[in-house]
């Protein structure tokens, strides 16, 4: 084993989509392995297979039981781990492919987002040490007394790899997706954003939490609790992707590294609030009893400090029922109204050298103010600024706060 | 529990092969329940889902690893599975569906065609016992250390049926199919072909490995041998179907219960092998070896006793290995030399009351005479003789025998 890297290669949807893809991804790990290391695969279901079982689902039941609906889902990733495993033995090598029972993944039960509890990995370990090439079928486990399957939610294969290259501690993850790695700033919006050749976890999961699209954040809170070296690079392209990483010396010296837009959030405002202490209290507690997760709060207390307006962000696809939540709530509160505003977009930068660097919110704030772009809300973290803005002045936000903080290509 | 049946329904791969007619399953199992009876369903994948799943592991490999073919074909169930509890309990009664894993259906390791060691099904008494209908993903098992997914071969499902049933002491096994039931003929060859509203274990399992293809011979054979009573029957009629049971004194009263034809065998013929005790015995043994099956076997010595014509059928799947090994075995025996003949047709009838009725092979014989058709192989059991006839006659053998035996409707 002297020199032998343990090498966990995650491939997403599109990347096993077709079957020349799947041949693609087996030539791939076959090279890894003849290269003398240890390869682990994890792999999703087909693109557009996972949506094809939920439609099937909804044919059935206007809201599927979860249990079924995970017996369902993972039925996906087992197909494209077996054929995967097939690709792989038709070129020489051998390969099994493992289910999340297989492989060990226990998780808690709760159906369609479980949480792991513990990654086993006996078999996957003893496959490596016999020569084989092992193929999980991601997004999926078992419960602890490894009755029923669960599955790990949206982006649920990266989890998958990231727990199984802890558990095996594996010298390096590499997620292949469609995208060459992680960008200052969404290419499709920014012309001249720039890859980035390596980001700390910390900004990764800032800017997988606050809407870019590269990596679930789970994964990137689980690579950086068990210190496991990610690479985030494209299937397609030969190009070396990104690295992300314990933080370094190095990043420190940029301010900003990225800036991530999301505009799945919609604004609700509670006017004319009795500004008396415990209201704020009761109105999220009704939202969360909802289970509905509340990400900015913003409390404006009048002039005469009589009453309060609350403002605060939650998904789109809770718009519904958390305004008819508040709306009960306010009533009750003899609170004067309830506006709710659904187009609004969540800018944000992110760096880890905000930690030493000051002025990066002042910047943040004169360049949009230069733009005549009004903020409706700010947040802050050690290492994030986030502003809320009209839906409509998005694009322009993420590309003149590009330039302004300096991050695009100097070609 | 007093007076509540137990009822295991089996649907094949037609019976739920849409939206429609996996909810119209669903209605079934549901009204079955509402009559006050334990439900229990057994499933086969959607109609042409095996068949995508073979022809993407194709794909990937001349001739997949067959662990993996386990694994990929088992989804096809899983899934349908799935949607069939989904489906129930959109209409109001509560379902779990089940893999051969969690059932208990434990095997052999022969994966593709598995057979099965043990049946468990804690599960599938707890669910019931909790009011539940257990859905069944049919066709699959789990090896006996619980590690690997087995499938139990072509037509599975329905040994998943019987042997869940026998395990749980059914009062009833109901196969619903395509069909309205057995038939005394295939009534796509014989006009006037009559269901039979019931038949026996042996009967049946004559029939069934004699080509009639509405159920699996495997299935009866277990269900013969823990008394399972089957029905088959309509999944798009409401008739009542054939029930398969023991044998009693009516069925004695009929001669011949049944004809069947199988046009799927070769026949291979060694001439000229010197007549010395042992040669059989080299042929077949070689043969074995192979894994090739054989079925009839006739031997015919020369008028001076010096050498043998042997004759013997093989399935059309296994003819060109069956020729190479024979070839090469007649070679080394001096042989004269192997002949091969695929235009071939195996009409048997069956019934129990050949037991006591004397004549049938008489008449048999006569009604092909008389009809020119030449008896190439001849082959006789307690209950059924078989004649291997020229393949363009199969058809007005099995009309002809239909009527000599009096087998047509009345009406």
């Amino acid at each position: 084993m002297l020199g032998k890297k343990l090498i966990v290669q995650k491939y997403g949807g599109t990347s096993v989509g077709t079957k020349e893809r799947i041949m693609a991804v087996a030539e791939r790990a076959v090279k890894t392995k003849r290269q003398n290391n240890g390869v682990v695969l994890v792999v999703s279901a087909m693109a557009g297979e996972t949506d094809r079982l939920i439609r099937m689902a909804g044919e059935m039941h206007e809201n599927p039981p979860e249990r079924e609906l995970d017996m369902l889902l993972s039925s996906g990733e087992r197909i494209s781990a077996a054929l995967t495993a097939m690709a792989i033995e038709s070129l020489g090598e051998r390969a099994v492919s493992l289910t999340g029972r297989q492989v060990g993944i226990i998780t808690d039960s709760m159906h369609t987002r479980a949480k792991i509890e513990q990654v086993k990995a006996e078999r996957v370990r003893q496959a490596i040490d016999d020569g084989m090439i092992a193929v999980i079928a991601g997004f999926q486990g078992i419960t602890v007394d490894l009755s029923d399957v669960t599955t790990l939610g949206r982006g649920g294969s990266d989890l998958t790899a990231v727990a199984v290259a802890a558990a095996l501690k594996a010298d390096l993850c590499e997620i292949y997706t469609d995208v060459d790695g992680v960008y200052t700033a969404d290419p499709n919006v920014v012309k001249n954003a720039r890859k980035l050749d390596k980001i700390s976890y910390d900004e990764m999961l800032e800017l997988a939490s606050l809407g870019a699209k590269v990596l679930q954040s789970r994964s990137v809170e689980f690579a950086s609790k068990y210190e496991v070296p990610l690479v985030v690079r494209s299937s397609f392209s030969g190009e070396p992707g990104t690295l992300v990483m314990k933080e370094d010396k190095d990043m420190e010296n940029v301010v900003v590294s990225g800036i991530a837009c999301d505009k799945n959030q919609v604004k609700l405002t509670v006017m004319g609030v009795p500004d008396k202490p415990g209201i704020a209290a009761i109105i999220f507690k009704a939202v969360a009893e909802k289970g509905i997760v509340v990400d900015m709060i913003v409390q404006n207390v009048s002039a005469d400090g009589s009453v309060a307006d609350i403002s605060f962000t939650v998904p789109k696809t809770d718009s519904k029922g958390a305004l008819e939540i508040t709306q009960s709530v306010a009533d009750s509160l003899g609170a004067k109204t309830v506006i709710i505003k659904d187009d609004i977009a969540k800018i944000s930068i992110v760096g880890v050298g905000m930690r030493i660097h000051s002025g990066a919110a002042a910047r943040m704030f004169q360049t949009l103010s230069d733009n005549n772009i009004n903020i409706l809300m700010i947040s802050t973290s050690e290492i994030k600024i986030s502003c809320v803005i009209e839906g409509k002045y998005s694009e322009l936000a993420q590309r003149e706060l590009h330039e302004a903080f300096g991050l695009g290509k100097s070609g």
